[in-house]
């Protein structure tokens, strides 16, 4: 067991220091759309019987559709951190009989099974290296896609990466994918953020990659993120195990009726919100002096000395935003839900004393 | 990977097979509430934000009381179906590390991995031994708890059993905790069927047992299977590693808002109207001559030597219930949602040759 990570949403814990209701906060501590798209409807079936295959069928149709994963039907799971839980098993299939000689050692009267090396793109979403390091793996934290050998056996992107917006090219991944195959290694692609922009995806490269695992986010694009829903995009064998893993039903009715439904309809409406909610973010912060230094629609990335006193400031002013152990100096801000939410935040930033 | 089990609800491969549409079956092949009760309000926040912590926290307190477990606040999870899966890294905790040196043999340029062994009181939910196969453990399907032993790290009783409904009495159960605890085996207690009749349930003595571990399932009795809520119950640091195993925000929103609501509400109506549909699918079998072997107030077993020929008369008229590879002279039939559906399957029934 491994500590858990801070993440957002943790208005609970805010009010509990700061005061307030917790329903008067205003939380910018996540990057999920704060405009919900209207709920389509949800058949009482759904709700009242186990997940009808035909359900689960059709939403795997929807997302093929939806991320032009050409033969490949993306697996819908409970959210994509069920699989990130579920990744350290991957590259040791059984759990247990992947030991060989190489990786172990007797000492006393224990076996100590040596570790295995991943890496992960970082700084990113810190749950990646908590699953590896839980399971006995060693997390290589590599700033740099050249930094990732053949001693990996599994590399980790996020991309568009999280906090800091940064994209990395097609290309550059594909090759990544190749090098990795090479060496019989996968590579893992997180596309959490990849709906409000879907020109640096490679869903639609996904059927030529074969060592390639593709994850995306339903919640964050389409604001619901309580849903918990997400979908892995692999080559059969990999999706039939995490499958077997998760086991039957994972995935709940309704968010299996409500994928089929809003992955088939127009998604323009729900980008121009997003666009028009950060463009009136970005006014904001800019007005109050504060250098954006990364980012993507959902969320932007804030670079400043003074990060950890305007934290505090703007928890005083009941407004949440995300900090980070490892930079000290940035703070992340998630989308505010209308123009006056803009305004409560540009004036709780103007009353800061820098 | 092992061979998918074949569950109730397989409505879309019974409609291919004998025609109809998938609607217009009536499907008695699960251990569902036929009457699901009417949703409470779910709030807008619950589906579009991340589960918040206090939802959570209030769905634990509204297992306690409703489970009567005491200082144990049962762990939400997204069916119990999902800690299933987990089971087997409870007895080999680190899923690698665990390894001692009288269960390793080395082998040519392999190391392998001797059989840990559990027991699974059988027949039963047949996921119990898939999960535990799969990660190289050794099942003994007993049929007697006297037959679990000290070889045993875990045992698995399912209580009331499925299908056959048996119930083991409470001391039963506690002795064999005992004796599973004194060679530092864990006892594990499925109460899915539990609601119906709550006085062979374990979870009021659970403090006092330190090596038990109940699951409960919520969709089953409130004819919400789609939902994916299960609880487990027993001490803290079992329900911190299924905690940080499953990851942060497995259960989604709109589960723990519905289970906070459900779980402090009367349920007296529930009860009595299962009761008055299992007095209904009574009367139909025995109208139809068969005999009732077993069951619970959610389903009946039937034992019949024509059970075979019946399952598939009864698909030909549209109406799905269980049968059972091992025993192939049972059927498992679920209550019908009203009267009308009662006379249905007695008319299909009355239809039968035999």
């Amino acid at each position: 067991m491994s500590a858990p990570i801070a993440h957002g949403g943790g208005i609970t814990a805010a009010a509990a220091a700061f005061g307030g209701r917790q329903e008067d906060w205003l939380d910018l501590s996540t990057g999920i759309n704060p405009c919900p798209v209207a709920l389509p409807d949800i058949p009482a079936r759904a709700w009242h019987r186990l997940p009808d295959r035909h359900l689960f069928d059709e939403a795997r149709r929807a997302a093929r559709d939806y991320y032009g994963s050409g033969e490949i039907l993306p697996l819908p799971v409970p959210g994509t951190q069920s699989v990130i839980q579920l990744l350290p098993r991957l590259v040791d299939p059984s759990g247990r009989l992947a030991v060989t000689d190489n990786r172990v050692a007797a000492t006393d009267n224990k076996i100590a099974v040596t570790d295995d090396r991943v890496a992960v793109i970082s700084p990113t979403y810190g749950e990646y290296a908590r699953a590896f390091a839980s399971a006995g793996f060693a997390v290589d934290a590599v700033g740099d896609i050249a930094a990732i050998g053949g001693g990996h056996r599994l590399a980790i992107v996020v991309n568009p990466n999280n906090p800091d917006g940064l994209i990395w090219p097609i290309e550059t991944l594909i090759a990544l994918h190749d090098r990795m195959k090479a060496a019989d290694g996968i590579l893992v692609v997180d596309e959490a953020f990849g709906d409000t922009d879907p020109a640096p995806s490679l869903t639609s490269r996904a059927p030529q990659l074969s060592n390639l695992v593709i994850f995306r986010s339903f919640g964050k694009f389409f604001g619901l993120a309580g849903l918990r829903l997400g979908f892995a995009i692999a080559r059969d064998d990999i999706l039939a195990r995490f499958d077997d893993w998760l086991g039957p039903w994972a995935v709940s009715g309704p968010a299996l009726s409500i994928a089929g439904s809003l992955l088939r309809s127009d998604v323009s409406p729900i980008r121009g919100c997003i666009d028009e909610r950060c463009a009136g973010l970005h006014a904001v912060l800019k007005g109050a002096g504060l250098r954006i230094s990364g980012g993507t629609a959902l969320f932007t990335l804030v670079a400043d000395a003074r990060a950890g006193d305007i934290y505090t400031h703007l928890c005083r002013h009941h407004i949440l935003v995300r900090k980070f152990d490892y930079a000290p100096d940035w703070l992340r801000f998630g989308l505010t839900p209308d123009p006056a939410a803009d305004r409560r935040l540009g004036e709780a930033l103007q009353r800061f004393e820098r």
